[in-house]
């Protein structure tokens, strides 16, 4: 198989960009034309990387996650020992808006988002795991938790964000669960 | 309006108590016979006091969360402010499974539960308001959180517990979450 030309690579890039951006604006009521207008592409160009529109949603959200998990290994790998970790999860929760847009688009398409994306789910859990031991050692994260936990508490402060009633309201509720994560 | 005859109040308990074991354990496909057969009462009962299955499931949701708002409240007026509200917030996330597993069942047949319950939910605030309130009085919870963050966090909180592998798993979810709440 050769490669893809350099083009097309941009292109897909751009479609996928787009699309989050008018998805997540407009909601999925809009046009897959529209989405290629706005990204600068013909329509054939759009079709021939996602056939359908619920591939250009899946394709949108995997490049989130994709996205998601590509910092978090570069954190696990780069950062701070002792602050990677919560600088990861602030910022994994302050996009999680977008994130939990998409899966309810997926869902409303019948597309179960935890059978999706297997490759970019699991480098996420291992940076995680990555970041949770380092923080651990460091000695800024209690030495209890493990990784199953720590994701139901990315996952869950992303819900709480949401009953939040404006941005004071989500860093207080991200400050209640990354004081509770401090080593005790 | 003649107040309901006393069995026909205690026929309606015995229902909805039998139907939220039953529907737990075995989902929803298990008959309205069974849920009768089950409860001891004949299905000519079960169905006048619910005339579909689905409304049967609405009882079930409706009557977790009344119950859930009058431990609430009986917490604010009754227990010690300073550990009152740690101790429903446990209370509430334990019993969150069976609470999000009939709300799923709801929301599997077409019904927003967030358009349900309209009084048990604004009890379950206020209370919640007054748990909070008294907490802060007496130093033990942060005093920056409002009532909206609260609630969110306790639905995040029962939305982590999902994650979580074993019984221990959920302990440290919790630990980390009241931990954070502790006045800084």
């Amino acid at each position: 198989m050769t490669p893809p030309r350099a083009d097309a690579v941009r292109n897909r890039a751009r479609i996928l960009d787009t699309a989050e951006q008018v998805l997540v604006e407009h909601g999925t009521t809009v046009s897959t034309e529209e989405i290629a207008k706005a990204a600068g592409v013909g329509i054939g160009t759009l079709f021939r990387h996602f056939p359908t529109k619920e591939e250009l949603i899946r394709g949108v959200f995997e490049a989130r996650l994709e996205r998601l998990a590509a910092d978090a290994t570069r954190l696990a790998t780069e950062g701070d020992p002792a602050t990677a970790l919560p600088a990861f999860l602030r910022q994994a929760v302050e996009q999680s808006e977008v994130k939990n847009a998409l899966a309810g688009m997926l869902a409303s398409a019948g597309v179960d988002v935890h059978e999706l994306s297997g490759a970019p789910q699991r480098a996420l859990r291992e940076a995680l795991g990555t970041l949770l031991h380092k923080a651990q050692q460091a000695g800024t994260v209690r030495r209890d938790l493990e990784v199953p936990e720590l994701i139901g508490l990315l996952a869950g402060t992303s819900k709480a964000m949401e009953y939040a009633g404006d941005a004071a309201g989500r860093h207080r509720i991200l400050a209640v669960v990354l004081d509770g994560l401090r080593a005790t």
